[in-house]
């Protein structure tokens, strides 16, 4: 161990500064600065160094040299996580890792339908080099222009394609991993079939750097669809919203790509403060649906399906109006009310917000339970929920009442949160649905697994 | 620690018979018989005692006590495993835990897609049941009439259905299981997303048991297909039949359900044992495919679609021959063909059988290889491949010479599994693709290993 500013700890700093070498290992403050701070500028930190390594061999040396010297690293993909585990600690103590140079795609192989990618291939990249392929890698996130493979794998990262083709963990077939003490667990495999002993990538994948870093990766390709159909409707009640996603997941199964949900008032702010968005239906409703249909022959017959699909759909009454896009604009249009649904709350103010699941029979009465509970501790805040309807993954944010002080509002942050993650957890839910743990939920860990038990106790004793 | 006769030995099967009740431990040796054999009786073993829990807390109360008195635990489902892993060994001093007994299907969630299931429920209750409510549980196994969820879980199962649905670790999407020391992990989950803490999960599935006894599970249910088209082709090599798997993938995606490989020998023993069956093409072939197509609206669509398939795969030569089911009499011969093809080798003599699993593009080159070894090896022996062609598993099963002495044969069986391993693990394979690893193979593992370095090392030498 050595303490910061004695002689010792520069040697320890200008040994970790070789493994990279000078030019890729950031000494300077105002060079650091974008390492040490998260997008929303929600998370602050200091680092002693940040080193930019190129090859799993870097990253190795760097790890092997931190575990005999004691000193903590963090390691950094596209710094767009949005519970703080990419961001150091304010000691100054620790050593920020980021994989951007680690962005080669090694090898992709068409007849097996893989590719392996390193930690810090973008993930819009990935996208692209399979699709130039002729290909799908579908994990598809908002923040997709600038998150890396590495921290996708790490948080096991989710999106709008879970619903058909599962997170982050189902897309990656193997790992490269280097582990705390520097040696490289080499597990690049790409068979879709193997049981030759135990899964270790699963521990890795979701482990958020805390049992080793994502050097490389072996991802799953699909066949590229060669058209889709984009819906838009409006729908009474959670209740309806739910049984019109069960009859189109019914009919068109693994041909849905995503199916979202939306409240009124979560358009509501989209179409205020979003410039050049409208309402795609002529009246209100209470709740949006966007879902997209996804045909290997060609948009058409995504196209005829989608219309069947809405017809039963206002003919049962789960729907009330719905929109079909008619060109690839007003597909994008679509898109994007959804897209800036997280973005535009600002501009109401403060927002609350909570990253949960629940089983999707239970989203009407999670959503009702938790407007109620909203409604008896802060008077007047506004809910506004949306997400990923066919996972059960709702984005619980609750924006402050009008005219309120902002940061007296904030102030409940941790009071709301533990009362509504009482009602997820009560539901047999998950307080981190696709966002991960990081710095914001590491506390609340051992509530969530003491909650699960009791829940289950529960259910014994009424079963 | 107690040795065996001894009376404190005695007292010690007395307090494990009490967990169960009298009536539900059998001492009896003629009783015990079906528990210590396995169906080919390839493995034999002794045990102190069976024991038939009927519920998670006596399954718990068993470990607690195993872990105390230190006795060998070997947990068992359907006993239809292929490597050994459910069989005692031959000391007598094991305790046997058979699952039958957890056989209820504890809840089915229609809206969340998902159905909890005990351990000792046959696979093909499982799948009765999810069908019985309009779901499809995907998983299907030549043994489904056996085999317990619990076993197919530990040994994370393959089959027919990983091509399009993944093995069993992806359609589980929580666990309940019984730890070495008593304890109950809690990890029942019916979400599709949750990153809160580590993937503990994954760790149990594939395990085969040494980690714990899995109790029960959350299965994942899909749209039940409303049609199913059956196809059949002969094609010149294996290059071709991989050529026409890459164009049926593209085109079916998803709604491929299956995609078998079989050689012309492996039917020709089919025919010749399989009471019966008939060639569905009028001439002969070196390679055969078998596929089925679904489809979420009705049969007639799968079946367009699998003759344009047809007609393309003729056109370009991919494919010599075709046939397409014409009724469920048809589609059933069709399978029946594929289904007796472990089974009828028997009648061909003594068999040796490898496991394995290659990327897919590789296999052309891994039959090639290990056919020439074998003619080196043993002159006149008859390989026998067929296997999951999608997944790059291969049953490469090798008849012995005509005529030749069945025992002087099977004493080749490591030295030909070492060597045909070899060309596997060169190939950036797996030795154990769906069977597991059990007592057959416990010694291979870390061969496998090593060679998987070496493998990698020179592919990092050859870039």
């Amino acid at each position: 161990m050595t303490s910061e500013g004695a002689p010792d700890h520069q040697a320890v700093l200008d040994a970790f500064a070789r493994t990279v070498g000078e030019e890729h290992a950031i000494r300077d403050p105002e060079m650091m600065a974008p390492y040490l701070v998260e997008w929303r500028d929600r998370y602050f930190g200091k680092a002693a160094l940040v080193l930019r390594p190129g090859s799993t061999e870097e990253v190795s040396a760097i790890l092997k040299l931190a575990n005999e010297t004691e000193t903590p690293i963090v390691p950094q993909g596209g710094n767009t996580g949005l519970v703080g585990g990419q961001i150091p600690l304010g000691s100054g103590n620790e050593i920020v890792v980021s994989l951007g140079r680690l962005n080669r795609v090694r090898d992709i192989d068409l007849a097996g339908n893989t590719m392996i990618v390193e930690a810090g291939v973008v993930l819009a990249n990935a996208r692209g080099v399979a699709e130039s392929s002729g290909r799908l890698f579908p994990l598809s996130l908002a923040s997709e222009g600038s998150c890396q493979i590495g921290g996708v794998l790490a948080t096991n990262a989710g999106g709008l394609s879970v619903l058909t083709y599962g997170s982050a963990r189902e897309l990656a077939l193997g790992l490269e991993v280097v582990l705390a003490d520097g040696s490289v667990w080499n597990g690049l495999k790409r068979l879709r079939k193997d049981n030759s002993g135990y899964d270790l990538k699963d521990l890795f994948i979701g482990s958020e750097g805390t049992l080793g870093i994502i050097t490389a990766a072996v991802l799953r390709l699909y066949p590229r669809p060669a058209g889709t159909a984009t819906a838009f409707a409006g729908a009474g009640s959670v209740e309806d919203a739910v049984g019109f996603f069960s009859r189109v997941l019914a009919r068109a199964g693994p041909s849905v790509f995503a199916f979202e949900l939306m409240s009124r008032r979560a358009l509501e702010f989209v179409l205020r403060h979003a410039n050049g968005t409208r309402d795609p239906l002529t009246s209100e409703h209470p709740w949006y649906l966007l879902f997209e249909l996804s045909s290997l022959v060609d948009s058409e017959e995504a196209a005829r399906l989608a219309e069947i699909l809405l017809a039963e759909g206002l003919a049962t009454g789960e729907i009330a109006d719905a929109a079909l896009a008619a060109s690839l604009m007003q597909r994008q249009e679509l898109w994007r009310l959804r897209e800036q649904m997280s973005e535009v709350q600002k501009h109401e103010g403060g927002s609350i917000k909570h990253d949960v699941a629940v089983p999707v029979a239970s989203i009407p009465e999670f959503i009702a339970r938790a407007d109620q509970l909203v409604e008896l501790m802060i008077p007047g805040a506004r809910p506004v929920p949306f997400g990923h309807l066919g996972d059960g993954n709702i984005h619980y944010n609750v924006s402050q009442p009008a005219g309120m002080d902002r940061e007296i509002f904030l102030a409940n942050w941790e009071a709301l949160n533990a009362a509504v993650h009482e009602i997820v957890l009560d539901l047999g839910g998950s307080i981190s649905a696709e966002h991960g743990i990081g710095r914001l939920k590491r506390d609340l860990l051992q509530h969530a697994a003491a909650a699960r038990n009791r829940h289950d106790a529960e259910d014994q004793e009424g079963a």
